[in-house]
């Protein structure tokens, strides 16, 4: 099986039967490879709530600052574990990570779509694959200078318009590809 | 057409080839499943759009209220309807609905990738199932004790956490079967 | 192999057996549909980015206003380029294009995930590839009646109905496939 999967992978535009068949399985690398780094960044995604969380309780956890010194930052009542804090929206560390979470969704999500898609139009192996890890690692770092230190610019920049060019490359691929069913 | 289905689901974990390729089709229960609460979660998360339009009209529509005490919450100039009213942002009850529909997006969306692919890795079709059952069911309950009325916590954080620590386990069980593409 | 199979997805649903095996590749027709309309929202939805990127910068990058004149919206302090700005959340222009970028998340990305799901179910292909160019043209319209300039209503609720009712139609067609499957 495995050479015949060579095989059909060798010839990827005119992609004949074989090929197209296994493109959303387990057999073929270029799908496994998308499957592993796109759990990675789901990972990560769901790790900003958890941080979110974290910068919420970090003073309460801590318990060492007097309480009319604690960080008040919960945006619903029912939130208010203390009785002496009131809802608060603007505590500038939260609404950082958050930024930083409102960013994710707005490329990351778009991004899985893209990149299923372009699995799916059986991209060279070798391309794709090393996308999918540089995609990732962008984001990764996107996430470690805005969200947990704030590193100077254009560090933030970079790693945004890694993943910003990588899926409008694959736009790009896709659209060639599809552009008679339009 | 079930016996031989059966028998390729039967052995599941070391996914020979036949099953392999009725993972994403309608033969595959659990894709069925998925397909099912997942449509169940698009469909509530769309509702919420029209949950935060019904809070912005809410008096409007009514009629019952004097002009000068109406709500006034509409973001854009355009919305506005009536001559006497202005742009406002901060209607706590508008805004509780907009978090709930942004925690939705935060976590259902990456969610439904983390379960597609979850399905691509042929998982147990009886624990598959029910994790689709109890993240949707989940996610309806941390709706209403948000978006619908205030319940006091912590129902809401078990609601949430429920979703979140599923899309964890999906995540680790797609992490062990592609590691080796990394 | 190829035969057994032939054999079980033959009575699907009445979905004879070539086209339920190749519903989610290059040889579906309403896949490749699918694919085309989904890549060109994908890169409507990161423009977005980038437009919220030229709102901020637009009268820098004209240079010819007096510093004190300048827009001053950017949220984070790193990104301050030039020394005498501080960091501003409440631009109306560059809120209005996020506003737009959310309500493109609230509605764009559920789609995409149940517009694959519909694509599962091997709809009717005129209805399906038909479906798939109005919402994508809705979701263009809207953005420029809401982003790029403001026209009044109901020019933006009819956009924004139309997707979202195509996406019901479509979540009914699912859930009236898979229901046994609850």
């Amino acid at each position: 099986m495995s050479s015949s999967h060579m095989n059909s992978s060798s010839s990827s535009s005119n992609s004949n039967n074989n090929s197209t068949m296994d493109l959303l399985t387990l057999e073929n690398p270029v799908f496994c490879c998308y499957l592993f780094w796109a759990t990675v960044l789901v990972v990560k995604m769901l790790l900003m709530s958890l941080l979110t969380a974290l910068q919420r309780f970090r003073y309460k956890l801590l318990g060492l600052v007097p309480l009319a010194l604690r960080r008040k930052v919960f945006p619903n009542e029912e939130d208010l574990f203390f009785k002496n804090i009131e809802v608060q929206f603007d505590d500038p560390r939260v609404e950082r990570v958050r930024r930083a979470h409102r960013n994710d969704m707005e490329n990351i999500l778009p991004y899985f779509i893209m990149a299923l898609i372009y699995v799916c139009t059986n991209p060279n192996p070798m391309i794709a694959c090393n996308l999918f890890r540089l995609a990732a690692i962008a984001r990764i770092v996107h996430t470690l200078v805005y969200a947990v230190v704030a590193v100077p610019q254009p560090s933030r920049i970079l790693a945004f318009a890694t993943m910003l060019i990588i899926t409008f490359y694959m736009a790009a691929v896709v659209a060639l590809r599809t552009l008679r069913f339009i």
